[in-house]
């Protein structure tokens, strides 16, 4: 399939590799294509500069959030969650009607203090805002809830006996994104009901940011027992 | 172990039994005893009236915040999140001090709709409003997270393969929960940290309401795999 990723951090950049490596075709979206590869330092991770990243992986292609938005039938948010309402406002409605947007983001602010709190949360969720700038789009929210080593390799973490959520309007897109997440390795693919539903996969996050404090790794992932 | 528990509710009845099964000794907390007392009738979920349950339990007593908190060596706030503030001043700061209260409740708000938003969360939470309300208090955040079934048995959900958490600022009130919790069947115990981490416990609340909605049933729990 032609999938769209908007983002090229680390998140945008580990599920292109992993959906070329499962046989999709990627273009990533950038708010410009020209600043993002003339990034010369590496990130606060260590990870390289885009453009070295990009020589590494040359299948996968580079473009403005328009251009990576109107290549893909189906089109991934990896933004920050703070840019990403200007980044889908930026793709285009257009490029983006009728498509499933899964939305990874989340709405984390650091503003406050660390961890993070979050700049939407309790009555509202970014999922919510996405859906309805974009009424037209199908929005399923997923992945939010873990590390992105985890979200495309999931069985790397006790052979995958753990939980990943799906939250929107749309069954249909609902069931084309759980067979996504399948093919990522994903099993108890939970879906928790319509679009408000991200609220909880969205409030979860100050836990998980604790979980990762006092455990001191990120690869974690919550089981749901029942 | 003298135990108080404040709240007259299915939660505070059943960790009343639990703890009467493992051979401490109670005094429940109610606002008004007399009036707690005359209920003749059975409440939403078909519990029948209080005074029926304590002549089913003749080792509980009953009585008045205050007296149920002097009373504990140990105190479990197990009101409901929007009359614990209430609950704790009526309990008063002199049969608290230097004392472990741990407390269960969430700060659910059923104003806005179902399921219930919170009432505080992401810069505050309902412990920390506990614990700047009552300094010399010693508040451990823990079992807020399941279904009162699941918190005091909690290895009747898949052999007690799944997790509990435990927030607060004194280390040494952290072992003593961890102890009552492993009487209890806990294995898995995270401390998260001091009481802010009950943000993200409390914050859990949103998805646990629609895991319990998509999932119809409230006996679950999440483990943490890592």
């Amino acid at each position: 399939m032609n999938i769209g990723i908007l983002g090229t951090g680390t998140v945008g950049r580990t599920i292109a590799t992993r959906l070329v490596e499962l046989g999709h075709t990627v273009v990533l979206g950038t708010r410009d294509s020209t600043a993002t590869l003339a990034k010369s330092e590496s990130d606060r991770m260590g990870n390289p500069p885009f453009s070295i990243w990009l020589k590494q992986n040359s299948s996968i292609r580079l473009g403005a959030f328009a251009e990576s938005a109107a290549y893909g039938e189906m089109v991934i948010n990896a933004t920050n969650g703070s840019g990403t309402l200007a980044a889908l406002e930026a793709a285009g409605e257009a490029n983006l009607s009728e498509k499933i947007l899964i939305d990874i983001s989340n709405p984390l602010d650091g503003s406050k203090g660390m961890p993070p709190s979050l700049f939407v949360c309790n009555t509202d969720s970014l999922a919510e805002q996405i859906q309805c700038a974009f009424p037209s789009t199908k929005v399923v929210k997923t992945l939010n809830t873990m590390n992105v080593r985890v979200m495309v390799y999931p069985r790397q973490l006790m052979d995958g006996n753990h939980s990943v959520f799906v939250s929107g309007n749309d069954p249909d897109a609902k069931v084309k994104v759980s067979q996504l997440l399948r093919s990522f390795g994903w099993e108890d693919i939970i879906d928790l009901g319509d679009i408000t539903t991200a609220r909880g996969v969205e409030m979860y996050l100050p836990l998980w940011l604790r979980l990762w404090g006092a455990l001191g790794t990120g690869v974690l992932n919550i089981q749901v027992v029942r």
